[in-house]
C-alpha cells in the first residue's frame, strides 16, 4: 500500500516538476503555460465592454482556472518532500510554501477564495481581481533565459537600491525648490511640493508629457539642471547593470580559462620524467 | 564548348561576387548600390503629390529596376555552385536560395511578379509596394561595418529576447492596473486595457507624446513607477549590448595575446636541454 | 578632573561617531536619522495650505530640530581631536570644520541663525528656508551604499566635467543656429538665443515637453541632428560611469588575485634550494 | 641679423604654443581664451533686441577680434617650421595649414574677409555670421580633458558611423510605412514620407514633442515598435562608446602592469648568482 502511494507521489512529482524529460511532464508544462496565457488574455479582455454571455463564459473559465491552479498548488505542496529530500516531511513543506515561486502560486489563487471566507467590499474585490495578473509570473518557472537578468539584478541589488535612494533625494529637493520658484506664476500646476513632484518625475525620467512645465526663467534653469541630472540618473543604473553583465561574462570566461590551465597542467604532468621548470628528473 | 560555358560562368561569378578585386566587379557593385539608393529615393518620392508624367516615369524605372534585380538574382542562383564548391550543383543552389541575403533579394522582386500570377486586391498591392523598401537591405552585402553590430545582436539574441519578454509582461501589467485606476476619470483615453497600452508604451520608452497621461493621484504614482522602470528597461538591453561589444573586443585582444604566447612558447620548444631564462644547459 | 573630562569626551565621541558598536551609539544614529526624515517631511508639508495651529507646531519643531543639530555640530567639533589623533587640538578642529560632512552640518543650521545676526529681507529668508533641505544630505553619514556611487563620480570627475563642457558648447551652438532659423516663423517662442536654449535643452535631453518645437523644414532638420546628438550625449556619461563601475569591480578582483599570488609567492620563498614545482633540490 | 630673426621667431613660438611654461605664454593663452568667450557671448547677445549704440560697439569689437585672430593665425603659420622641425619650411607650413586646429582657426576669421573680396548676398552673410560660433572650438587647443572623449570617438568612428547608417535605414523604413498607414486619418501631419520623418525622429530619439503622433490602431502599433527600437538605438552607440572608454582604461592598466612586470624582472636579475627558475648559477 505504502509503496503504491510512494510510486504515485513520485510519478506526480516527475510530471509537475518543470524541465523533466518525460512526455507527460512536457505536456503538463505546456498546459499550464497555455492556461496562464489564456488567463492573461482574459484579464485584458475583461476591460473591454463585453456582452453578458461572454462575461459569464469568462466567469466559468475563471472558476476552472482557479480549480486547476489550486490542484497544481496542492500537488506541489504534497510532493515538496521529494524536492527537498534532505529535510523532513513537515520542514520540506514549510520551506516550499515560503519559497518565491510557491508564494506567487498562492497569490494567483488567493483573491478567489478570500471573499468566500470574509465578507469583502465590492470595490476592494475589483482591485483584487487585478492581482490575478500575477499569474503571469507563474510562467517564470519555465523560462531559463530570464534567470541571467534576474541574477544581474540580484548581484547588484544594493547598488541599485542606493541609486533609487539618490533619485528619491533628487526628486524631493527638485520638487521643493521648483514649488518655491513656480507656484506664483502657475499656482494650479505647482500647488504644493507633492503636485510639483509630478513635474520632477516627468523631467528626471525625460518622459516630458508636456502637461506641466515651468514658464519662469528661474524655473527653466532649474528644469535644465534636473533634465541633465536625469541623463546622469540613467547612466548610474545603466553603469551598475552593465558592470553586472560584464562581470558574469568575465567570470564564465575565467572559469573556462582556469579549466584549460588545469588541463594543460595535467598534460604537463605527463611530461613525466623531467620537471618542466628545473629540468630535473622526477621520481 | 563546356570549357567556354565554365569560363563564362566563372567570369560572371567574379563580377557579381562583392569585394572581388577586378575593375568589372567594382563597377557592378557600385551600379547595384546606385540602383538600390535610386529605388529608395523613388519609394519616398511616390508619397509626394506628383504630376502624372513623373509617376509614369517612376513606373518605367520600377520595371527596369525589377528586370535588373531579377537578372542579378538569377545569375547568383546560377553561379551558386561556385560559391559552395563542396556541395553538388542542386544542393548548392538550394543552400543559396535559402540563405539570408538571397531571401532578401527574392523579397525585393517578388511583389512585382505576384499580381501577374494571382489576381490581387489593389489595397494589398499598395502595401506590397512598401515591401520594395526591403531592397535597402540588399546594400548589406556591400557594408563590412554593419557586421560587427549584427554579430553583437546575434551573440546576445537570447538575452535580448528575454528583456523584450520582460518588457511585454511590464506593459500588460501596467496597462491593466492603469485601466482600473484611470478609466473613471478619463473614460475616453483609457477606454480599455488595449488603449491604455498606448500610454504604457509612451511612458515606458520615455517618449511621452503628451496625448495621454494620468490625472488622478493614484495614476500619477503608477506612472512614476512605470517611468522609472522605463529607465531600468533602457539599462538592461544597454548592459547586454555593451557586454557584447566589450566581449568581442576582449576576444580579439585575447586572440592576439595567445598568438604571442604561442610564438614565445615555440621559441621555448628547445627548452628541454636549456633553461628558458638563463640559457644554462639543464641536467 | 582632567581624566573625567577625557573619559566623558571619549564616551561622547563613541556615541556620536556613526557605525560604532555600542547600543548608545546606535540609538543616537537612529534618533538623528529620524529627525532628518521628520525635517524633510516638514519642509514638504510647509508647501501645503496648512491651518495656523499646524504652522506654529511646525515652527516649534523647527526650533527643536535646530537646537539638536546645533548641539550635535558642537559635540562633533569638540571631539574632532579624537577623530584626527595625529593632529594637535586646534588643527584637528579646523580640519574637521572644513570637511565635507561638517560643512553640510553647518549649512543645515546656518539659515536659522543668520537672520538673528543680520537683518535679512523676508524674500531671501524664504529661499533660505529651502536650504534646510540640505539636512537630507546629513543622512549620507549613515549610508555605506552611497559611497561606491560617490567614489565612481569622484574617480571620473574630470571626464564628466569635460562631457558637461561639450554639452554646454552644443547647447550654445544649437541655440544660436536655431534662433537664426526659426525666429522669423515663430518670433515668440524663439525670441532670442537664450529663450531658444529652452528648446535646445528639451531636445538634447530628449525630454520634449512639447511647448517649443520647430515648424520650418530647416528647423526640423536641425532638431533631428540635435536629438540624435542627444543620444550620443547620453552615451558619453554612461560610458564614463560604466567604465568607472567596471574598473572598481576589476580592481577589487585584481586586489584579491594579487593577494593570492603574494601568498603563493611567499610559499616559494624557500625556492632557492628546492624547485617550486617538482620539489627537487636545486644544485 | 639672421640670428635675431631666429631668436624672435623662437620667442614668438614659445609664447603662442599652448602649455609652454613661461609666464608670457600663459598670459597669451588666457587672453585668447578670454577673447573666445567674449566672442561667444557677443554672438548670443546679437540675438537680443539691442539698442543701436550697443550694436555698433559690438561691430567694433568684432573687427578687433578678427584682427587679433588673424595675427594669431599668421604667427602660427610663420612658426610652423618650429612645430614640425623634421620637415622643410614650405612643407611644414602646408602641413600646419591643413591640420584640424589650423582649419578651425581659418574658419573663425574667413566669414569676415569673404564679403570684402566677393560681393555676397546679405542673407548668406547673415548665416555666415553664425559660423563665427566655431571660434568656440579654438578653445579645444587649451583643454586636455576633451582629448580622451575625442580619442574614444576617433577609435570607434567606423562603428559609430555604422550605427548612424542603421538609424538612417530605420528612419526611412519607418517613415514610408507610417505614411501609408496614417496619411488617410491625418492627411496634414503625415502629408508625405519626408514630413512623416519628423514623427519618426521624434519617436526614435524618444523626444516625443507631441505635435505629431499616430491616432489609428495600426499607427500606434508601428509607433510602439519604433519607440522600442529607439531604446535599442540608444543601446548601440552607448555600448560602442562604453567599450571604447573601458578599452582605453584597460590599455592604461595593462601598460602599468607590463611596466611593473619589467621592473620586477629587473629586480630578479639582481638575484644574480642563481637562475630563479632552474636554480643554476648564472655566469
Amino acid at each position: 500500500m505504502k509503496a503504491v502511494y510512494k510510486r504515485i507521489k513520485e510519478t506526480v512529482f516527475q510530471i509537475i516538476e518543470p524541465s523533466k524529460g518525460s512526455m507527460a511532464s512536457k505536456i503538463f508544462d505546456l498546459a499550464i503555460i497555455a492556461l496562464i496565457i489564456a488567463n492573461t488574455v482574459m484579464v485584458i479582455a475583461e476591460t473591454f465592454n463585453l456582452p453578458k454571455n461572454v462575461l459569464s463564459a469568462i466567469n466559468v473559465f475563471e472558476v476552472i482556472s482557479v480549480a486547476v491552479f489550486t490542484v497544481e498548488y496542492l500537488l506541489r505542496v504534497w510532493t515538496a518532500d521529494l524536492l527537498y529530500p534532505e529535510a523532513n516531511a513537515v520542514k520540506a513543506r514549510f520551506k516550499y510554501i515560503f519559497s518565491f515561486m510557491a508564494l506567487i502560486d498562492l497569490l494567483a489563487i488567493l483573491p478567489f477564495y478570500l471573499p468566500l471566507i470574509f465578507p469583502i467590499d465590492l470595490r476592494i474585490l475589483r482591485i483584487m481581481r487585478v492581482v490575478r495578473l500575477f499569474r503571469i509570473f507563474k510562467i517564470n518557472r519555465y523560462t531559463k533565459a530570464l534567470r541571467l537578468i534576474a541574477l544581474v539584478f540580484k548581484n547588484k541589488a544594493a547598488q541599485l537600491v542606493s541609486s533609487v535612494f539618490v533619485v528619491g533625494l533628487l526628486l524631493i529637493i527638485a520638487s521643493v525648490l521648483m514649488y518655491n520658484i513656480e507656484t506664483e506664476a502657475q499656482p494650479d500646476a505647482f500647488s504644493n511640493a507633492f503636485e510639483t513632484m509630478w513635474w520632477a518625475v516627468s523631467t528626471l525620467t525625460t518622459v516630458g508629457y508636456g502637461d506641466v512645465y515651468p514658464i519662469t526663467a528661474a524655473g527653466k534653469v532649474l528644469s535644465t539642471i534636473i533634465a541633465f541630472l536625469g541623463i546622469g540618473l540613467v547612466a548610474v543604473p545603466t553603469g551598475i547593470i552593465t558592470a553586472g553583465f560584464t562581470e558574469i561574462v568575465g567570470k564564465e570566461e575565467q572559469a573556462k580559462k582556469s579549466e584549460e590551465k588545469l588541463s594543460s597542467q595535467q598534460n604537463q604532468t605527463d611530461c613525466k620524467s623531467y620537471c618542466p621548470y628545473c629540468g630535473h628528473k622526477l621520481d
